[in-house]
C-alpha cells in the first residue's frame, strides 16, 4: 500500500494549488497527487487554443509531474476508483491502493451530456471537457472545418465562437441571451452586437433538439425545435459542466441535492479528515445563501487555500462566506465582468434593489489615444445600500476593476462607504478622479437616501 | 450683496464634484462656484499636453462655465481676497461681496519655490502651476528647446519627463531616487532602468543649487552642489506643491502646523459652516496617523463628496479616516501603482512589518500575445497580518489592480482574510487563478503563521 499525509484527488487548479499550499504550510508530511495523466490543461484557456492567439494546443498545457516535482510533492498517475473512509484508503483502477491520513477530493467538472439533442454523440460533435487528449483530437478535426456550430451561451461558447471567427470560420451560435446568468439583458445586448458585428450569426432563445446527420453518419447540421435546421461542418457542445463526483456518491460521502459534495465553511465533508475542493464541492451564493453551481478555478483555488490551512485544525475562521460568482471574459476588443448578483437574478429572489448605470471614458481627458468605453453598473439592497452586485464593459483594465468590485462586495460595502472611497486615477490608466464610474455610480444611489428633496 | 445657499472657493476637481454632489443632495439650494478664470485644467493631464499624445493644450482643459450651467449651478469668475466668518461673507478682488450659507474652500495647491535654488524665477525656468494661460505660454516656450533639465523625481517630473523624451527631446532628470515617498528602493530601481532606457539622464542624489544664465539672463544650464553644470535650453522646476492656504490664513482660520487647513473628519474647520476640501486641507495618513503632504485629485473629489453629505447634517458617520496615500502612473510601456505605507517608510514610522513580492505574467498562459510581467509587492503589520502597504508594477491593468489593494487596505484586511479571496481570472485579461499575486504574496506572509515548521 502507497502512504501518504495528505492525498488530493485530481489535477485542475483547485488541486495543484493544495499540494502547493500543503507544501508551504506542513513541509514535514508528505504530499501526493492522484490524477489520470501526467498533464494538465489551463482549464479557461482552452478555448483559446482554437483562435489565433495561441499557436498550438501545447501552449495551454501544464506539465503536472514537474510541476509536483518543483513543490516537491509526489504525482501518481492512476485513477481512483473507490474510497474506504474507515480504513482510510483509496483503490487505484491499477490494483495499488493508497492510504491517507488527510485527503482532499478535487476532482472537478465534466461537460454535462444534453440528453435531448440527438445524435449528440455523433461524429463531428464535440463538447470541450478539460481533457488534453481530447482537445488535441478536436483541435485537428475541426482544423478543416469551414462552419461550425457553437450551441451554448455562456462563457465557453461565447469564447469558443469567438476564436473560431477570428480563424475565419462561418460561426453560429445557439442559444438564450448570451450570458444570462451573469449579466442584465442590457448588457447581453451589447454583447449580441458585437458578436453579430464579427460576422458570428447568433440564433438567440432557439432550442436545438437535434444534431443532422450525413449520409456516413457524420453531424451535417443543426435542427431546432420550431423545425428549422442550419448546416455545418461540425458542432460544439458548450452546454454545461456538471460536478465530476461519481467517485463520492459510490463512496458513500454526503451530498447536496445528488449533485455536489457537501461541503461545510471549512470544506470539510461529513467523513473525517477529508475535504473536498473546487467544482465538484457544493457551493453556495454569498448574497442568495443558496445552492448555485458556479465553477470558476478562481473560487476552486480560495477553496483549496482554506482547505489545505484548516487541514490539521482550524486555523482561518471564515468571515466571508459563499461564492459572489465573479467572472470576466473579452469578446472582441470589449471586456465584460461581473460578480454578485444581477437585477433580474435579484428581483427573481425577491431581494429589494436599487440600481444605477454610469458610463464614462477609461482615460481622461478623453481625447487621448486608446480610450475606450467604460459602463458600470451597480445593484445594491434598497434598504441597507449593501453592494450586493456589479457589472462592467470597458478596456482590459475591467479584468481587475471587477476584482475590486468584488472586494467591494465581499466586505459588505455599502453605496454610502464607497462616496468616500480612495482610488488612484492617472490620464492613461483610469477615468477621471471627478467621473470615476463605482463612486459616481455609488453616489448617484445614495442620493435617493441623502437627497432633501 | 451676491448670495448663495452653498459657496465653493475654487475651480480644480474638488470643487466641480462639490458643486455637483450639492447640486444633487440639496437641489431646492443655489449652489456658486468661485473662481479666478472660467476655465480649469485636468490637473493630473498637464504632463501629457507637452508629449505626443494629446494634440494641444486646449485637449486637457475644462470649460467650467458649461460645466457648472449643465449642473444648474452659478460660476462667478472672481478672485476671493478675505472671508469674514462673522458675517458669512466672502470679499472679491472685484470689489463684490459674495454671502454664504455653508462655505466649501477648495483653494487646491500651487509650486513649492525652491528658494535654494538661485535664479529659480530667470526666464527659461518653468513651474508646472495648474494654470491654463501659464501651461499655454510654457508650452509654446519649450516646443522650440532641444535639451531641457527637469528638476525634481517626484510623478509631475517623472511624468513630464517621459513626455520631453517622447517628443525627442533630450532630458536629463535631476533628484532623488525615482518616486521614492511612493515605492521602495528596488521599485525606483526598475523604474530607473526604464527610464534610462528611454535615453533620460538620471542624475540621481544630486542637487540643484543654481539656474545657469546665459549673457542674456536666460537659464542656459543647471548647477548641482558638487559644483557639475549641465547645459541646456530651459529647466523645469517640478519641486512640488504646497497648500493654496494664503485666503484661509489671512483670514483667520485654524491652521495645521502653519500649512493646511485643519479639518476633521468630516471636513468642517473651526469656523462653523466652513468646510475646507482638497490640496488646501489636512491630511493624516491611513496607516501613521501622521499629517502627510498627500495632493490627489481622487483623495480630493471624495472629501469633496464627504463634504458636501454632511453639509447641513452629519449623514455619513465615517469608517476609514485618513488618505491612504494611492497612486498610480506610467513609465514607458510599463504601470506603476502604489497605495498604503512602503516598506521603507514603514521602518522608520517604527511598525513592525513583514513584506514579500511575487512576479507573475498578467495573462495565462504566458504565451499569449501582449503578455506583461507583473510584480506585487504587500507590506503587512508582522503582529495582524494587517496590509498595511502595496505596490505593484506591469501592464495597464495596474490602474485598477492598486485601487483593488486600496480596498483592501482601507477595509483593514489581513493576509489571512485574502488567503479566501474570491477574484475573477481570465487568460486574456489576469494572471491565472493558482498564481494570482496578491493571493500568493498574501499566502507567502500568511506561512508565516500557518506553517507547522
Amino acid at each position: 500500500m502507497h502512504k501518504s499525509d495528505i492525498l488530493i484527488i485530481g489535477g485542475g487548479p483547485a488541486a495543484m494549488v493544495a499540494a502547493g499550499t500543503a507544501r508551504q504550510y506542513y513541509p514535514e508530511k508528505n504530499v501526493s497527487v492522484l490524477k489520470k495523466s501526467d498533464e494538465s490543461m489551463v482549464p479557461c484557456g482552452i478555448p483559446y487554443v482554437f483562435g489565433p492567439l495561441l499557436e498550438s494546443v501545447e501552449d495551454d498545457m501544464i506539465p503536472c509531474g514537474d510541476m509536483a516535482a518543483k513543490m516537491g510533492t509526489e504525482l501518481i498517475v492512476d485513477e481512483a476508483v473507490d474510497i474506504d473512509y474507515d480504513t482510510k484508503t483509496v483503490a487505484g483502477k491499477s490494483g495499488e491502493t493508497y492510504g491517507y491520513e488527510k485527503l482532499i477530493i478535487a476532482t472537478g467538472s465534466i461537460p454535462k451530456i444534453p440528453e435531448q439533442i440527438r445524435n449528440y454523440d455523433a461524429p463531428g460533435v464535440f463538447f470541450v471537457p478539460k481533457d488534453p487528449a481530447y482537445i488535441r483530437r478536436m483541435h485537428d478535426a475541426v482544423a478543416g472545418m469551414r462552419k461550425i456550430v457553437v450551441v451554448g451561451t455562456g462563457f465557453i461558447g461565447i469564447e469558443i465562437a469567438n476564436e473560431f471567427c477570428d480563424t475565419g470560420k462561418e460561426v453560429a451560435l445557439v442559444g438564450s441571451r448570451l450570458l444570462k446568468h451573469s449579466f442584465d439583458p442590457e448588457v447581453s445586448s451589447y454583447m449580441e452586437q458585437i458578436v453579430e458585428k464579427k460576422g458570428i450569426v447568433h440564433y438567440k432563445n432557439r432550442r436545438t433538439c437535434e444534431i443532422v446527420l450525413d449520409s456516413d453518419g457524420h453531424a451535417c447540421g443543426v435542427k431546432f425545435e420550431d423545425g428549422e435546421t442550419i448546416a455545418c461542418d461540425g458542432v460544439v457542445l458548450a452546454t454545461g459542466y456538471r460536478p465530476n463526483t461519481e467517485l463520492a456518491r459510490k463512496s458513500g460521502l454526503s451530498m447536496r441535492q445528488g449533485e455536489t459534495i457537501y461541503v461545510d465553511e471549512y470544506m470539510r465533508t461529513t467523513q473525517p479528515d477529508v475535504f473536498a475542493v473546487g467544482d465538484c464541492a457544493e457551493k453556495r451564493h454569498f448574497i442568495t445563501k443558496r445552492g448555485i453551481p458556479v465553477m470558476l478555478a478562481s473560487t476552486a483555488t480560495a477553496e483549496a487555500r482554506v482547505a489545505v490551512a484548516n487541514l490539521y485544525s482550524i486555523n482561518l475562521v471564515k468571515s466571508f462566506s459563499g461564492t459572489i460568482a465573479i467572472f470576466s471574459t473579452v469578446v472582441g476588443n470589449t471586456c465584460f465582468g461581473s460578480a454578485g448578483i444581477t437585477e433580474e437574478d435579484a428581483k427573481k429572489q425577491r431581494i429589494d434593489i436599487v440600481s444605477t448605470v454610469v458610463k464614462v471614458t477609461d482615460k481622461h481627458p478623453a481625447k487621448l489615444p486608446n480610450t475606450h468605453e467604460q459602463a458600470v453598473k451597480l445593484v445594491a439592497s434598497r434598504a441597507t445600500g449593501q453592494l450586493i452586485g456589479a457589472q462592467v464593459v470597458g478596456g482590459i483594465d475591467i479584468g481587475e476593476m471587477i476584482n475590486m468590485l468584488g472586494v467591494i462586495i465581499e466586505n459588505r460595502m455599502t453605496v454610502f462607504d464607497l462616496l468616500g472611497l480612495q482610488v488612484a486615477t492617472h490620464p492613461l490608466l483610469t477615468s477621471a478622479p471627478t467621473t470615476y464610474p463605482i463612486i459616481v455610480a455609488a453616489q448617484n444611489l445614495a442620493a435617493r437616501y441623502l437627497s432633501k428633496k
